[in-house]
This record gives C-alpha cells, sequence and structure tokens, in this order.
C-alpha cells in the first residue's frame, strides 16, 4: 500500500511563526508515516497545481524564520470560474489524502466551505497577526506583532519624554484592537483607541491636557487603524481612504495622521505620529509563536489521522483542542471588556 | 476617615516582570482610593520597618525595566526568632489594613501560613522564572526566561552547523522542565532533558549518534539544571557538588558540563556547554509577562477590595481568577505530559 | 578656593547615547574635581535659568536609557531678542565656568559663533543620527539608528518574499544618504536611494523588472527621506510637502509613498511602502553609540580642563581628536562615493 | 577563454558576519566576471577537495545569518604530511587562480606562509570577536560579540541591584581585553579586568568594598577569559587547568568562577558568577559586522583583480586599505592604554 501524502499550505497575509507550523506539520506527518507535499502561493498553488514534496531537509532551520517558504496569496478559488472544480480535480491528481491549511479568516473560510460543500479533507490552522479570528483563543503570530509594536513604543517613550510630546502610534487593527490594547498595555500607553470603543477626539484631547497639568509633560497615544474616531458633530474623522484608491496600495497613516492633526490643533502640543506598517507582520517568531505553532502544527497532523475533518487547531481556556472551522466565518472575536478595562485603568 | 494604606512587597530570586507588578498593584490602588506602602527587600523589611510611600511618580517609567524597585530577599520571618510577632506588630505600626506579596514558594508560601494561622490579610501574585508554582498556569518571568534561553540557543545554533558541533545547552529549572521544554521547543532542540523525565545518558548518546549517522553533522542538547541522568550502571551523573559548597555559591555549569563530558566521550564528537545562568532572570520583560504583570496586579488590588484575603492572583485555563494561596504548599508544578510528547517529536 | 563648575546640556532632536555622553561628562568631571550642574531643556534652559546639580546619583543607571536626563529643545538663543546678552549673564549667574553642549549642526552651530564673538568657554559633543556634521566621522546615535533601521529591513524581507512583493523603506536622511546606505547595505537592499545621487524613477523600476524578469519576485527599495527623485520629464517627485504645513507637522510618508505610488503604475508588482519614522531615534543606544558617547563626554571634559575651547569631542580617521566648532557650518557631511559604489555592487 | 575561478573558504571559529563577507566576496566577483568555488570547512576543504560553486542563489539570503554556509574547521595544511603539496596541488586541479580566506590568526598565518614560501595567490579577510588581529584595527564579528556580552550584562544589572550582589561576568578574550572593556564601558562596569593590566585580588575586593561603604550595594564585575589576577602572595589564581584536559573540551567558568569564590571570601558579599560562553560568537551580526564584511568582501575581491596577493582586507585609521597578511604573524593586538585609562574613569 502506497504513503499517504498531506498537503500543506498557507494563505492569506504573511506572519512570524507560519514556517514553523509548516515544520510541525511536516516533522509530526513524518513521524506518523505521512508523506508531505507543500502547496506554494496558498489556494492558487492548489489552482495552478505549484507544489513541492518537503522532507525533513526542507523544513531544517526554518523554524526561526519569518514569512512562510511555501509563499502565500489572496486567491479565492471561489472567485474564479471553475475554481472549485479544478481545486478539487488538482487534490486527486496530487494523490493527496488530507490538506492542512494554515491561514486567517479568507483562507480558513474557504476551507470551512470546501468540508461543508464537498466534504473535502481539511484541516486548518488559524493565524492572523490581528488574532481576531473567531474559534480560538489566540492565533499564530499575533504575539509577535504585539512585541514589535511594543519595542516601537518603548523607543518612542525616551523621545516623547525629551521632547515633552504627545506621540501617536498607529498599530495594526482593522476590526479589533488586541494589537492596540496589548502593545499599549505593555508600552505604558496613555490612551489606547480600538474599534471596539469609539471615541470623541475632544475626549482625548482632554485626558491629555489634564495629564499635562498633573504635570506630566509627554503623552503616549495608541489607535489601531480601524479605531471609530468622532468629532464634535460626531462625525467620523475620516481616513484619506481616497488617495488608498488612487494609489493602489494601503497608504502609511490614516486614523494615526488624522488624530495627530486633530490633537495638534486642539492641545497645541507637539505631536508626531508614527505607523510602523508591515515590519509588525515579519521577521523571527517570539517563544510564545514559535510553541503556538508547533502545537497547532502537530495538532492539525493529529486531527489528519483521526479524520477528524473540517475542523482546526485551537487554544480554548488555556486547552489546546480542536475547533469547528465553521466558528471562523462567525465575523471577528473582538477584545473583552474585561481587559479594556484593565488597560483602561492606567489611562490618563 | 482615613485613606486606607496597603503594603507591597516582592521576595525571593527576582525576575522580569516585577516592577510591571508593582505598578500595576499602585497605580489600580490609586485608583481605587489607597494609599500604598512599599516594603523593601522582602519580608526583611517588615522585620526592619524599611517602607516607603509609593506615589505616581514612584512607578513612573519602571513597567520596562527588569528586577525590583523594592529590593529583594530570601528573609523567611518564621525562620527569626520572634520573626513572626514583630512582623505583625510593625505591619499594624505601618498602619497597613493588608499586603500584596509578589513571590515564589517561598515568598507565598510565609504569605500562606500568615493567613492560616493569623488571618493575616494578605494577597499574593506568583513569579518564578521556572513556572513550577502550584495554583497558576503561568508566573511572572517565565516567558521572558524563555525568550533569553532560546534567544541564546538560536545563536548557539549557527556555531553548531559551522563547527559540527554537539551544543549542550544548560537551562534553569531545578524541580521542573519548563525552561528547559519551551526554550528547547523554541529552538529546534534535538534533545530536551528535564527532572520529570530521568534519562539514560547512553540513549542521548545513541540518539545523537544515529542523528549524525542519518546525515545531521549537528545537535543541539538543551538539559535543564535539575535534570536526572543516569550512566551504564543506573548510577545518576553527579553534579560537582561539592565545590558548590567549597565555593559558598552556586557554580557555573553542573549537570550540562557532566553531561558534556560523558557525551564526548561516547561519541566522540566535539561538544561545547554553555550555561547562561542568571542572564536568564534579569532585563525588560517581554510583553506576554508585561500583560501577565499588569493583570496579576490589577487583580491583587481588586481581591484587596474584596476583602478576599488569603488569596493570590492566578491565570487557569485562560482566565484571571483568584486561588487559594494555600495551594502554593501543594509541591512543584510539573510539566504536562502533552507538552514532552511534541517536543518529543522534534527529537533525533 | 570655591570648586569649579561646568554646565552641560543637550539640544535639538534627541537621540540614543545623549544619556551615556551625559553620564561620561558627570563622572570625568567629578573625577577632575568639578561640579556639574544641568541644563535643562537645551538653550532654553540657559534662557530660563532652569537648570540642576548632577551629583553621581542622578546619573546612575542612564547609560543604556534612550533620550536624554536634561530634556531638549530647538530654542536658538539668537532668535530670541536679547537672547545672546540672556544667556550669557545666566551662564554667569549660575556661577558656570564652561560649557559642555551636546549636540547637531543647530546646538553646535550657536555654540560655535558663542565662542567666536564671545569667546564663551564652551566644548561641544556631536550627535545626530543622520551623521552628516562636518567636523568628525560619527555622530552620537547613528550607530543606532541604523541599527533599528536595518532590523525592520530584516522584518520587511521575510513579508516580501512570502508576499512577492516590493517593499520600499523610507529611513531618515534629509541632507544626506547615510542611515539609508548603511541600513541598505546591512538589510540587503536591492536599490538604495540617496540625496546625494539623484535617480530618475524609470531607472529604478526597471532595475527591479529586470531583477524579477531574473527570477527574484521581490525586491528591498530603500529611500532616503531626503532622496531626489525624478519622473519622465525629468521634474522631481513632488513629495506631499504641503500637507506637512496643513498639520502643523512632518506628515508620514513622503518620498516614500510617493515613489511606491509610481513603481506600483511602472512594474504592476504589489508594493507596500514603510516609513518606521520617530521609531529610528529612541530606545536604547547600541554598544557602538555607547562608548562612542562615553568617549566623546571624556574627552569634552579633558577639552575642558586644558580650556582647549571652541572645540569639540571628534572621531577622525580611527582617532579620537579634538576639531574646531566652527567645522559644524560648513555645511552637511555627505556620503563617500566609495561606499555607494560598494553599496550598487548589490544593486538589482 | 575561460573565466577566471576565485575559491573563498572560512576557517578557525566561527563569528557573526561571515556569511556577509562570503555573499560579498561571491557578489563582487561575480560583477567582476568570476566564478566563484566555496571550498568547504577550511583548510580540510582544500586537502579533501570537498567545494561547490557558488552562484547567485547560493548567497540568496545569508547576509543577516550567523556561522558560516561553508563551515570551518582549525585545520593546518602544515601539521599533515605533505599538506602542504596536496593543498597546492588541489588548487590548481580546482583550477582555481586566487584563494580568498577568511579567518583568524591561524588561518591567515597559514595564508602568510603560503604567499611567502609558494607566492600562492591569495587575499586574506581578517575575522575573530577577540578582535586581537595584527594588521586591521577591527575584525569581523568583534562588535557583535561586545554587543550579546553587553546585553547580558544590562540584564545582570536589574538582578544585581535588586539582589545587591556583586555579578562577576566572564567573558571571551584569552590574549587581549578588548571584548571585556567594549562590553564593560556600555554595560557600566564598576571593575574591568584584562589581560593587559595584572591586578591583585585584594585590590579588586577593595575597590568593592569601598562602592559599598559609599552606599552603592551592588557591583558589576567584568572580567576576561585570559585575566591574569594575583592572590596576596603574588601567586596567580589559578584557572581548573587540569579539569579543562580531563574533560576534553574548555570548561565553563574558570577565571570568573576563581575570582567569584575570592570575591566572597573577602568582601562577604552575595557573589554571583556568570559566563556566557559561546553564545558570543553566534546569531545574527550587527550593523556593524554586516557593513564591514560587506566592505571586506569587496575589497578582497578587488584586491584579487589587482593581483595584490598576499594581502588582506583592513581597517586602519578609518580607512578600508590592503595589510600585508605577514602582519598577523607578529602576536597579539593589545587594547589601547587610552581606552583602559576611559574604562577606569568609571571603576568604584
Amino acid at each position: 500500500m502506497a504513503i499517504k501524502k498531506v498537503g500543506v499550505m498557507t494563505g492569506g497575509g504573511d506572519c512570524p511563526g507560519l514556517n514553523a507550523a509548516i515544520r510541525a506539520v511536516v516533522r509530526r506527518a513524518h513521524q506518523t508515516g505521512y508523506r508531505v507535499m507543500g502547496i506554494k502561493n496558498g489556494w492558487k498553488g492548489l489552482l495552478d497545481i505549484n507544489a513541492l514534496e518537503l522532507d525533513a531537509l526542507a523544513v531544517s532551520g526554518i523554524l526561526p524564520k519569518g514569512g512562510t517558504i511555501l509563499g502565500t496569496s489572496r486567491t479565492n478559488p471561489y472567485k474564479h470560474e471553475g475554481g472549485r472544480e479544478k481545486l478539487l480535480r488538482n487534490f486527486e491528481n496530487l494523490g493527496l489524502e488530507a490538506l492542512v491549511a494554515i491561514g486567517g479568516e479568507d483562507t480558513l473560510g474557504v476551507a470551512a466551505t470546501l468540508w461543508e460543500e464537498d466534504k473535502f479533507p481539511i484541516v486548518g490552522i488559524p493565524k492572523t497577526i490581528d488574532n481576531d479570528l473567531c474559534g480560538t483563543d489566540q492565533t499564530i503570530g499575533f504575539d509577535t506583532a504585539v512585541s514589535i509594536a511594543a519595542d516601537a513604543i518603548d523607543r518612542l517613550h525616551t523621545t516623547a519624554e525629551s521632547h515633552q510630546r504627545v506621540m501617536v502610534v498607529e498599530v495594526m487593527g482593522r476590526h479589533a484592537g488586541w494589537i492596540a490594547l496589548y502593545s499599549g498595555i505593555s508600552g505604558g500607553a496613555d490612551v489606547i483607541i480600538i474599534p471596539e470603543v469609539p471615541v470623541n477626539f475632544h475626549d482625548v484631547a482632554e485626558l491629555i491636557m489634564k495629564r499635562h497639568n498633573r504635570g506630566k509633560n509627554f503623552s503616549i497615544v495608541v489607535v489601531a487603524e480601524g479605531a471609530k474616531i468622532h468629532d464634535e458633530k460626531g462625525e467620523r474623522l475620516i481616513v484619506r481612504s481616497t488617495q488608498v484608491d488612487e494609489f493602489g496600495h494601503v497608504m502609511l497613516g490614516g486614523i494615526g495622521e488624522v488624530l495627530g492633526k486633530y490633537l495638534t490643533d486642539e492641545t497645541g502640543f507637539d505631536t508626531r505620529v508614527t505607523n510602523i506598517g508591515h515590519v509588525q507582520r515579519g521577521g523571527t517568531p517570539t517563544v510564545y509563536d514559535r510553541v503556538l505553532a508547533t502545537r497547532f502544527g502537530v495538532l492539525a497532523v493529529d486531527l489528519v489521522s483521526e479524520k477528524q475533518f473540517g475542523k482546526m487547531s485551537a487554544l480554548k481556556d488555556g486547552k489546546f483542542v480542536a475547533s469547528e472551522l465553521a466558528e471562523v466565518k462567525k465575523g471577528y472575536r473582538l477584545v473583552d471588556e474585561e481587559l479594556y478595562k484593565i488597560a483602561a485603568v492606567f489611562f490618563g
């Protein structure tokens, strides 16, 4: 009897820890007696049949490396004509008996649909620096992204103090404020603005002015890119979204810059805005992410062995368990209120 | 009515995150309406009445700093004649209504006894880089210690490869293998030896030789300081403990060096031993430890407000809850078997 | 006889290493038998008489800290009516016999004029992350700024590869390309664009397209904020400078974003722009900057002892020597052509 | 006419920056029109004919990696019977027209002899974390080693303060105190003991006691592994060298441990010893080392083009120049007295 072949792929935005997960999948699969095919560039590689066998050498030394040796893409097979059929056919032609998909909302959403509609033998591993995926309490890449953001805030702190400035730091987080909250708490932020808690920019300005009146002559404001900030009339501050279109790519700045302008006008304090952007999603993963990715990878192969398809590796209530892939379609996992209240203890 | 005064102190070995916890205690206490007295040098400061008021300025900027601004000591009041009485009296003389004790097994053990025998109004915050405390799934300092150890292993990896060497890395962990397991998994260790799983050094040597025979010409061996390693006759490898006595302090090396010698003799491979020692317990805390310490600190003050004495802040099953202080007396929390099995997937 | 008093101050933009320099000045001055007064917030503190004595305790533990414990400002006494007179009078009133000014072009320019016109007893220490100061081969802050920029490029590299993207990284450097060249060489940049070498954006696009045609499907473009890039008609790409005015502060982005837009249009490649901004000037200094700042500080006090006023600490041809303060007025020190040619070896 | 082939190899102990140098050699050589053969494992690879062609892909992505992709060894061809003849013959058989040897005292010493005796067409690149090579002011690996050591000292600082301890840190440097001096100055050491300046341990103990009497209750002592420390009778403290022999490898500890014991006995202070060992020679290089290695690599190929054999890339008086390889045989380059005096400003 031929040895079983399992595929593994990474889709969506890259993040630190993907390679650690790929390595864990390959090593556990070999131990279990499977061969592993690496699918290149997410779903695209399954549409194009772009794959290579991953032996032990292929994953040697990749554990501490950022990015993904398999490449990634945002290709959605359901948005390509005949994509679903092609995908199912190529999967069979490659001789695969199961697929491990490492991805976020989009990639795992496709995985969930493939399972629901076609009983496609798939298991997911959740990743996104934003940590806003339903079905798991933590995703690969989040701890590293927060660490990078917090390190930037640490560095900005000394400048803020020396120059008596207001430092606005925009971090990633379009739908949920996880990165902003964690990096803000870690970096000793004086205000943290997240999508889940809309604020009026007057209140932010007032908080900063009160703080300065108390003798603190610098402030750190951490703002998630998806923060909802309103002006005096209750209208939402407009992020320069048209320019995003014109440029054909996401612009730097956004809400951080807009807020910075308002704060300058309102408080009169010397204000600077920083947005470390894509730096948050690259480079060597933290220990937390390496262990998380390794455990998720081993668990995913175990789910394949047990034919528990339509599931994904997850961390829930401190335990490594299998979640239903369908959960990723339930919307964004928002920050818990308790954590926000803790952050707020340190505001002002 | 006078404002309530709460004391806070740090005892036992220091670790990254203590200052973050102190800051959180002080900020939350102020918000709640308490004044805070910092007791210096652990229990010693309560025996000597060495204390100072902690205002907002005192804790400004300490969040990212390693060590403890309060100092620490290993003083145990029960081992001083009249220590208990003096401690109770001084506590009253300082006008304190509750004490937040940040410490490990020893400090919190004393705290538990004070609560049990004298209904002393105390709340604990668990810290130890070893992560082996009962009553909580994670302690302050562990994530940082693991990060430092893993960073060292990353660095040793490139040397091991370039020189085709066996690198033995001894990490902290006298009773439990948490640091060894996490740093070993993170650093891609080829063998991890922990106190919970005694091994024969022959088996370690054989695993390395098989690995080299498969074409891998370097190996990383991570060993916890409390690892139990036996020789061919089943006798435990002797750590140079007499020299510890002679020197009046814990010697460098220990089991790592002894293992290194055996491996050199047995395998003939070029072997080097490293023990980064106290570097594991110093310096700026990771984001994980900063958030953990902050949450533990806020929770401890909330327990004080609610007069839930005899408890400690804890993380259990992914939730921040109050544990009984008495739990810390139950012995060491050992690594879970499942995690060790995951690490073992990557051995050899 | 009264003990001599020496003043020390920091002016202009802050950078890592200022505290190391202040500490060195204080420690060397004490050893020499001087008392030291710290002037707060640059020249402003001398106009306002805002100063404090710096004893050993005041500088204890500041060596690894970013920023400046003295604060800083961009105040220029010559631009204040009666500023010069007030400064001279206050200097005398504070009982100072010499001043050590740590600063860049502006601060040391004022120092030079004070020496030239009033024989004011002053000695300078050169700092600027841009490294473009005449009179010394290296300034405090540069090595750290480059390290931060290079670390960001390392992180962007893994994302670039995984997504097959062009990553444009804008770094500081308005007049000279030192940070861009060093961080670009360190980060393995495929093109580096600096103020000293104007380029046509077509040539940049072509270079990237050739590179991708050779099979390299990602690129790293490092661009200094002051880079001169021209379009097809030979007109310089316009940085959104009006918005700088409108916002009342320097905007994020600038040339990097503009270049990103052009490259997207011209090459069709997926392009992302990052500008880590003020993160480049904060946080703990590198070893190189700590040693440089320490040596500059010690040397400055020695120059004071020898009454060699009108000079500054400098590194020239690998030696620590005294330069004339007047040199800082000679314009910007541009990158040496040889270094640019070396960087260009790796282009494409 | 056939394209010229140049060989490149790395010998001796590995260090961060070797891969950056290899990459620079290969890229510059390709640009110049040469093919490049990588010789594996130092001189051993030339004796065994173990070599592979290095194309652009082979050196892609290696710039930030520690270690050496070519491997290294301590093999000395002159210590093998017929080694010299074999080496010359194999060099010819491989069709090489020049060799770039990256190494320290031993490797470049052999290179110098090959040039002197056989006019072997060789060019050197100097590397050693110890920075004690004659003929250049700086060697590849030194800046990174110092950075790692200083980072460890930073971490130990917080523990020293919290526990009121004396922390003895042993760093590399058998013959010269470069690493000790630079990391000690950077880490704010209270005493630095280097091979060039023998000391009596009584004087060290006295300095520490005076410091503690002044109210400083912790101390950092940095000691180079080759430090010469004498006891009350003027006899040198004995490092446990016999144990080194017995173990078959260099033991941890050494002079640091011995000094720690003496200081404990003499001062009564709580003392801890740390030796981070091989961690100092691994991992990603600093920006300084990346640029240095890149410049040395480009220069070495240029020397080959110009047939300037018997030379090595060097940094002298701040300039990149060619040195005579013969210089490396002149003994060790010791620390300059001026730098030691600057370090001593901060003692006590």
